[in-house]
């Protein structure tokens, strides 16, 4: 892993995992279309002599590939995350993340690039009837479109190390946290509490449980299976990991944590029902016994994690004007 | 189940699916592209009165929206079903399996119609430890392009029945045989003895394992739970039943039924291996307790089934000079 070619490189976890590679002396060459991303995740990358922004969308095959030339390594982040609101634009999860999975694997393969690293998601179990939820769950019913186009772009990608002798490391991450996080439950509740302290809109009846992790362990796990080269020795040249910390928590209890760090005391008002939306997964909690397996573990508990953004989002309250 | 929409009309099971709704009194809409179907499988249909063809390109989403118009119920059937040769042409199972079955689940919500059968493939289970392989299977990982965009159309066919109240039914298939077969071994084998009896040439070491079903017991299968309304009455509205015989066959095997049913001794050649090609799974046999227990059981044996594929293939040679 020398020159790394990083998709959806200005957004939270992309820009963060730029900013690493570049301090352990790796080339980077960053792509976005900064549907979502944002230039100021970059501004210190793109001070460093080892960095190389290239704008451009997965949809554009000739410009991706083009982009893409001489690199060794690519992680495919960039996508369409917004998980919630897909029934209201079926086509967007179809384009954004399966086509562009599809053209990048291509571009790869036309230059000759064979290591690939993609976050795929923990939504792709469904509804699990098993918690916490092992890599080989039950063979689930997808009930997202997110977590639909998720599993098209794994099953390329094992279809392409099968095939084309690609070596392949999936990631199914739970909700990312962190310094730059800019989408999720946090930065909602952040928002509304900005803009009325005293009260707090809650989607669904806030006992949703749900499993987080923070963005530096994230990407500290994903180096390390790969410095490990795990999937070269894998079965069909793939491995598959579900990454997040070894607890959840229930909304209510999210709610107390960055309440509590606000000192803020809003009345709740709860849309009602077990979901918080059409689709949404009310216990997401994975079983991470595998990624622990090599020698990871995770620095920061949920909580912390959950601190450390809100801190992040009160230092960085340009985000809300920026966001679309 | 009034009116029907069929993609893949012309094909091996589409038309024959075609001639069974018509003979139950129901009107068809048949859709095809006669990129491989065959007009010569619908010449009953066409002279039937509760029979309409349009001919067009599931790519076409316009063409489509507007000829399912007034359906009430699609079995969504046409699909780039050609396993083999998927890292030949990536993009194949992409545009033909993944974006065509999009296309099809738009138009259905455009026209208001909601039921949906699906042919998935008990491909799907990739290369499965637990044999036979149920429903709920280890979460597998994908081994071929065309497994990978199967379960990319089931996924989407999932969500759609979460979020959009459809009725969906996915059926796993294994290898289907019968008359207007015109794809798979029996075919290439026959094809081999007609050009050369003395010799016949086995991809791999002849030892695989498969499970086939023959044509009518398919159908028997789809029509039976669509008409008890299982899924209806699903968690997520949707059922997926994986449909096969109780039995599988080598396909040496196999070449016994064939060669003895024809009286031929020809000189066996493997290319050995224990897959015929890159991604091929030397074990295909799934379990069918799920739709047994419905009522359902096959007619006709694998064996049978070769025989009547067989003399069908030997009555209809013409297939071997129209096929592409």
């Amino acid at each position: 892993m020398h020159i790394v070619f990083v998709t959806g490189a200005a957004g939270f976890i992309g820009s963060t995992l730029v900013d690493r590679l570049l301090l352990d002396g790796k080339q980077v060459v960053g792509w976005d279309n900064f549907s979502t991303g944002q230039r100021r995740f970059l501004e210190s990358a793109l001070r460093h002599p080892g960095f190389k922004l290239v704008e451009g969308d997965n949809l554009d095959s000739t410009a991706l590939t083009k982009a893409m030339a001489g690199c060794d390594t690519v992680f495919h982040l960039a996508a369409n995350a917004d998980v919630r609101f897909g029934l209201e634009h079926p086509a967007k999860d179809l384009q954004q993340n399966t086509i562009a999975t599809f053209n990048v694997l291509e571009a790869m393969r036309a230059n000759g690039i064979r290591r690939i690293a993609f976050s795929s998601t923990g939504s792709v179990y469904g509804e699990a009837e098993k918690i916490p939820t092992p890599e080989d769950a039950p063979f689930p019913v997808q009930t997202s479109l997110y977590a639909a186009s998720k599993i098209s772009g794994e099953g390329m990608i094992s279809s392409y190390c099968e095939g084309f002798k690609f070596e392949g490391y999936i990631f199914r991450f739970v909700s990312i946290l962190g310094e730059r996080y800019t989408h999720g439950h946090v930065f909602d509740f952040y928002r509304q509490l900005l803009e009325h302290p005293g009260q707090l809109k809650v989607l669904g009846d806030g006992s949703q449980r749900k499993s987080y992790l923070y963005v530096q362990d994230c990407l500290s796990a994903m180096l390390h299976v790969m410095n490990q080269g795990t999937a070269k020795k894998a079965r069909h040249g793939v491995e598959i990991y579900n990454l997040g910390a070894d607890e959840y928590v229930q909304v209510n209890n999210s709610i107390g944590f960055i309440c509590g760090a606000l000192g803020l005391e809003p009345r709740l008002e709860y849309t009602g029902g077990q979901r918080g939306w059409v689709g949404d997964n009310p216990f997401i909690f994975l079983q991470t016994a595998k990624i622990r397996a090599t020698g990871w573990q995770p620095t920061l508990t949920i909580e912390q994690g959950i601190g450390r953004t809100l801190q992040w989002l009160q230092q960085n309250q340009w985000v809300y004007e920026t966001r679309h």
